[in-house]
């Protein structure tokens, strides 16, 4: 007799007289029928249990979370709603589970509720939906890199740099908490710490991936980084994780290209591995948005949001036009924006951007040539002196996704934004390095993986979609 | 006219007339060839330049480490060492590099100079080399677990426990790092920091794996952990990236099957996918060995070492037995072991595993079932109630490359060994939940994953197959 998988039981053609399977009771009803999960997909097998033949102990400890040994026979199902299912021969309680205490009864939990049962909460529909779609998006952002000819660097997660700016950032240390060495001028002697420095946790990998890029080329790093931002949003973690490719001789039309064909790869790719998973967490979409007022209901559910990308060109429009359209448009004329835009030069929030591509422009939009002072010092300055080769793309539902920007080669241009803006030149002299021995044109850019995940799971708080999550006042796990 | 990398242009078949290339000059002679390179290969490729018609001033900053844009035709060469080469029609210095000061000289250098240019190293053929075999392992190792019914899953990375005791934490924090918010007791009150608790950096995502296992039965973690030990070797990181697959229903037996199939595939994939680099790793090992004295070079090349993984089946011997083998054995009789082992219940090191693989046993080795008291709280206790489901993967020049075990799935044994350990119930409440609902049999095991790349690259310092390695004293780029 073989062990199978959930998954494999449920993708037999054939009736099979000896099946064995190991999994976790969703529910048992009628005294009869146990739905078995084992996480392999996100539909249980059905197992009908001959209870009048079935010893009553073991039938009071087949409870909702108890892992159970089953074997049987495989045959097609006589009920609705599953092609075969289990005739059981013999039941072994692996794991008993208290019926009373057990967290995830069968029925429907808050998402704050099952926050705080993460350890647990992949035992429900949505939340082993969701990380099994997290999985399958990890996998296709690899394989996409690995047949393009990219290399996978592991960029540091201790920095002693501070420069890049991204936000702020968490200090590590193993100084003594209380009573840190002090230097002569009374300040913390950060040389006695373990790295012999001030350290932090990286907020972002891309200037050493740049200089893995002006080395192999084509790069991307996959890794966490960290914001020590006291923001309670359902938007923001303080710790999560990026991609960020980064691409020698590529130019920010190139980057645009790249940024484009990636994102509908990835996505195609749960599209065709996915479905079940997908279809579940459309349908509770389609749920959830029937609780809310029509007005704030989404225009398309979340297959067709994952169609209206893949299927889509994205269209490139300059930040000057986007400005333009905005400025005119009836949202902002009759001040539904709450923030209203009114001269070049202002930063774009996500009802501008949602603006762009749900209502104007009906499809992904990639925003690009963005003014200097609102982007970070190592972009490409134009000619015109006042904008940067900067790009975003805009999706719908969510803004912005991805930012990027092809990146200052020149080595006197880039001196003088980092003289400008205050950043020691001793802190970056490797990245000076890169525009002195060898320099060329190159671009990268920046995805947050789990604006991603929300965005193919259409879940709403950035919490559910990370295994165990870290927020202010919460590293629970 | 298209661009195309290095390695697209070396294993081209025919002539072209007409192609484009970028890239670094790594070497350029008689005035008339340069080796030019662009990380997609080891291999250079050589562009003729007919320098009686080319511009002296051009000439003259054709240095190594300049970037360039040639165009040419692509013919078969004429010269040996290459099948086809470039005659050059146009030249563009897209950058520079000053020949007296660019650190990289085509000479050869220490390892220690290219630790401290790690923004450089990869421009040269040894860590373009080992950088290439990093990222090829990483995704032959996400690959191999797609393939298998396995769900990636990130650990997190900032954690709340100190429970598995695996090694010195790293503490993370935001508070005032000179002046920290005190209790009333004096202490350093941590309930004011970030996560409103005193949190660490990661030493395993394993605890929080088996979370994920015992509801989708087939995860593994990939990611950055941390060790805040003071220790200054060729074989410790501070921070260093692990591979942690668990695997509920199954057990010791399993484990051990997994970990051989696994390493073996990872291993194939490399020997099948980048030959080029392996074939000039093993020659720099052997010019490498042949400095050292005649009793310290290693039996096997690095392509044999490989194969010796990916050919021989791993033999499984318990470590009782492994202890008398040992202690029976002639280094052990004649004291040629630093460690001399006497009695059943001692801790092995490298050289007692690199015996039991390089000279008993002639082949990869698994030992299993150790002694309790020298093993982690979390696995299984055999019946003998002194050894618990341990196992430990040997390999050839490195001694133990895995560490695994089944994991304790029995609620009350597992408290009872938490309670000697002093080790607080409240703390890992969560993980005790997974033995309250629906516990069973389940096991995993640990990767480090730079040991794995010294393995498959020969390199004998971690610091040579990680970006950017962290170090006591040293967290620079």
């Amino acid at each position: 007799m073989q062990l199978h998988t959930v998954s494999q039981l449920l993708s037999q053609e054939i009736t099979l007289p000896e099946v064995e399977v190991k999994g976790w009771v969703r529910t048992f009803r009628a005294n009869r029928f146990i739905a078995l999960n084992d996480g392999s997909t996100l539909n249980n097998i059905q197992c009908v249990v001959d209870f009048e033949n079935t010893d009553d102990a073991i039938l009071k400890r087949i409870n909702t979370g108890a892992a159970l040994h089953i074997k049987g026979e495989l045959v097609e199902s006589q009920g609705k709603g599953q092609k075969v299912e289990i005739i059981v021969s013999s039941i072994e309680i692996l794991g008993d589970s208290d019926a009373e205490t057990f967290p995830i009864q069968p029925k429907k939990h808050s998402f704050e509720f099952l926050r705080e049962n993460a350890h647990l909460r992949t035992r429900t529909n949505t939340f082993s939906a969701v990380m099994r779609l997290r999985s399958a998006l990890s996998f296709a952002i690899h394989k996409y890199f690995n047949e393009n000819g990219f290399y996978y660097m592991h960029a540091p997660i201790i920095t002693g740099s501070d420069a890049e700016g991204a936000g702020e950032m968490f200090r590590v240390s193993n100084l003594d908490a209380k009573n840190p060495p002090l230097n002569e001028e009374g300040e913390v002697d950060f040389s006695k710490d373990f790295f012999g420095k001030e350290t932090n946790l990286t907020v972002s990998g891309q200037l050493e991936a740049e200089a893995y890029a002006m080395s192999l080329s084509k790069v991307y790093t996959f890794g966490p980084t960290f914001r020590a931002e006291n923001s309670n949003t359902s938007r923001h973690l303080a710790e999560f994780w990026m991609i960020e490719p980064e691409v020698a001789f590529m130019d920010l039309a190139g980057n645009m290209d790249l940024a484009e064909d990636f994102m509908k790869s990835v996505i195609t790719y749960v599209l065709e591995n996915n479905r079940e998973d997908l279809e579940f967490l459309d349908k509770r979409l389609q749920d959830e948005e029937k609780t809310k007022p029509q007005a704030q209901r989404s225009d398309m559910t979340l297959i067709e949001k994952l169609k209206f990308v893949t299927e889509n060109n994205f269209k490139r429009v300059s930040y000057t036009e986007a400005i333009d359209i905005l400025r005119n448009s009836k949202p902002n004329k009759k001040k539904k924006f709450k923030y209203i835009i009114n001269e070049w030069g202002a930063d774009l929030q996500s009802e501008h951007e949602r603006f762009l591509v749900e209502k104007h422009f009906k499809c992904p939009v990639i925003l690009f040539d963005y003014p200097a002072n609102i982007k970070a010092f190592y972009m490409r300055l134009n000619e015109d002196g006042k904008t940067v080769r900067a790009m975003d793309i805009l999706f719908p539902g969510i803004g912005e996704i991805v930012g990027g920007s092809q990146r200052e080669e020149r080595l006197e241009v880039l001196k003088e934004k980092m003289k400008a803006l205050d950043i020691d030149e001793k802190e970056l002299w490797w990245y000076l390095d890169l525009r002195k021995y060898g320099t060329a044109v190159h671009s990268g850019f920046g995805l947050g993986f789990e604006r991603l995940v929300m965005f193919a799971t259409g879940m709403g708080n950035i919490r559910d979609v990370i295994p165990f999550p870290r927020t202010p006042q919460n590293a629970d796990f």
